[in-house]
């Protein structure tokens, strides 16, 4: 099959072996795949990467000198089944699947793995048990963006929220955005949104944030403040700063930038005791200073992906409407445009998702 | 009064001006205070840690420079009230006081300011708010302690507990070992307790901590595995990496060290899904790999200081029993002591708590 392969620190389309489904697996055929910016992180520092899950016990490895298809935000069509499979859906069934492969000697992960290609290619094998069909006619670009908003429905369920709290969202990338339509789509909000790029801003009004910042321009924890609190609230009080001065609920911050230096700069600016979910992925080193987060009773929660069940109804509210998540793709490139899209992506300065499209 | 007095890089006994109670404030004579790690700390990283409190917002400043008088674990006699106050405690009371001047223009912190000198010296003002009167015949020495197990009864709040989990604490310092005392007394356990010293492993057990391990010879996780999983949980298979075996509460790990690289390494270390309260105050700067904790979906919640409910609940326990202290403390020594006591704690083999009387 033809896939963009990234090999060391190389991308390219090349012709590899197609991929043969094993024991309870299904062989799909890609029709679109989002470009993740784990795949961008992934492509630039997978070394460092690759360290820190293996020392965190993470089972996520692969050898980049033997090649990797990356691709795990993906829409594809049931082509055939391997031994020992329900064969629920017919042959031609389009369908999202979570991008894992539980076996019983460990976890693959579809896209990141030299064993399971993801959507970057034209054929994957995905475990028959992590397929859900995609409903009606919901078009396949945007079935694939399934995978993001589950992470960003995950966040906001690990975040607990109740309801009455001003969010804030830092970075308005794919991530971002799509932390916007999850927490809007609850009902939870105003919705506080930050990002310097003047193209995502548009984008997250779009999507539905309430108050849209540009940190160069205004901080947006003083936006937060306009909106969680009455006129007299003061931060910086000694009530404020001990918690006594109930009438703002504590700030939640989704950190959705995943760069080194943002969790440290977010403590330094957040008010005392907000709750920070990070939810971008930073795979270098980072510091901080522990101080900060002591004297203010920070709360870092770290999310990562999504149940099954979150995957599904993620899909479920994407085909009913009630995630109206379009507009978060900025363009459409065919695998050829691949390399490309990931130089853009670099500087993204007006885009947000790029879907790679086969059909 | 006499005092030993921080100024710049020395530590020493200094003949200094009385303090003065002004407004809602009220003088009181020293009988016991602990030396705190916050003070070891603030001696020997001053600058750093005074930066990042600024960076942070948080309104503990003053000038090394001028003479600074820690102590913020005391248990004082009321001697004296300056204008506007109740005087609801005759002179001779026995008190302990949260550590904290709460003025219209900003809080003031006792034994770390230049303004209101702390336990270190015969004197303190102390604002009448703060004050709770010491019951009974609670030794003085031991009512000092109130302030640290606040500190350790806080943190078991904020780890929000359901009752059945097995918590972890590491290092068994001080505050380590309060944190065993605050959870026994809740009826919370088994404890699995950690430390390098032999001697403060034997406080560990003497304070009930359940299961005490060397780090050197066993890792507490396998220790905190046996006690809180059935023999057939396996910690790094797909199921338990995904929280799926639910056989196994998520571990939550009191961190009570407080030194650089510690966060990292228990990132590292710990089960997926651990939430880890941080309780050491680490002043220094700190590196980590968020990716660690990403991919475990960890959370860090940090913890500080306590409500003035939790501390005066936290001295009627001491004083009826229900935390049986004493033994935190390992020497007794007079001011003039100090100096030597700092020394003895930068290596603590075999002490805990070091109580400075003045009786």
């Amino acid at each position: 099959m033809k896939a963009v392969v990234m090999r060391n620190e190389s991308l390219g389309i090349e012709q590899v072996k197609d991929p043969e489904p094993g024991p309870g697996e299904v062989l799909v055929r890609t029709l679109a795949c989002g470009i993740c910016g784990s795949d961008l992180h992934m492509y630039h520092h997978c070394e460092h990467a690759l360290e820190g899950f293996k020392r965190g016990g993470i089972p996520l490895q692969f050898d980049p000198a033997a090649g990797v298809v990356f691709g795990h935000e993906f829409c594809a069509e049931v082509l055939d089944y391997g031994p020992g499979t329900d064969k629920k859906l017919t042959t031609g069934t389009r369908v999202c699947a979570l991008p894992l492969v539980v076996a019983p000697d460990g976890l693959e992960n579809v896209g990141y793995s030299n064993s399971y290609p993801g959507g970057y290619g034209e054929l994957m094998v995905v475990q028959e048990a992590m397929m859900v069909p995609v409903p009606g006619d919901l078009p396949s670009n945007v079935a694939a963006l399934t995978e993001p908003l589950a992470v960003a429905n995950h966040a906001v369920a690990r975040a607990q929220l109740e309801g009455d709290e001003v969010p804030m969202v830092v970075g308005c990338g794919p991530i971002g955005l799509a932390m916007i339509l999850a927490l809007k789509a609850r009902g939870i909000g105003p919705v506080i949104a930050s990002d310097f790029s003047a193209g995502r801003r548009a984008l997250a009004e779009k999507l539905g944030a309430d108050v849209v910042v540009d940190p160069a321009v205004k901080s947006p924890y003083k936006s937060w403040l306009e909106a969680a609190a009455p006129a007299d609230y003061d931060i910086s009080s000694p009530l404020a700063m001990l918690g006594l001065d109930t009438r703002a609920k504590p700030c939640v911050i989704f950190e959705c930038v995943g760069i080194p230096g943002l969790i440290q700069q977010i403590m330094v600016e957040a008010p005392a005791r907000s709750r920070i979910v990070v939810v971008g992925v930073c795979m270098e080193s980072d510091s901080f200073e522990p101080i900060v987060a002591i004297g203010k009773e920070l709360n870092l929660n770290f999310a990562f992906a999504y149940s099954g069940e979150e995957f599904a109804q993620t899909l479920y509210d994407l085909a009913d409407g009630k995630l109206d998540a379009g507009s978060i793709i900025t363009s459409v490139v065919r695998p050829e445009g691949v390399v490309d899209a990931f130089e853009t992506l670099a500087t993204p300065e007006d885009e947000a998702k790029i879907m790679i499209s086969f059909e």
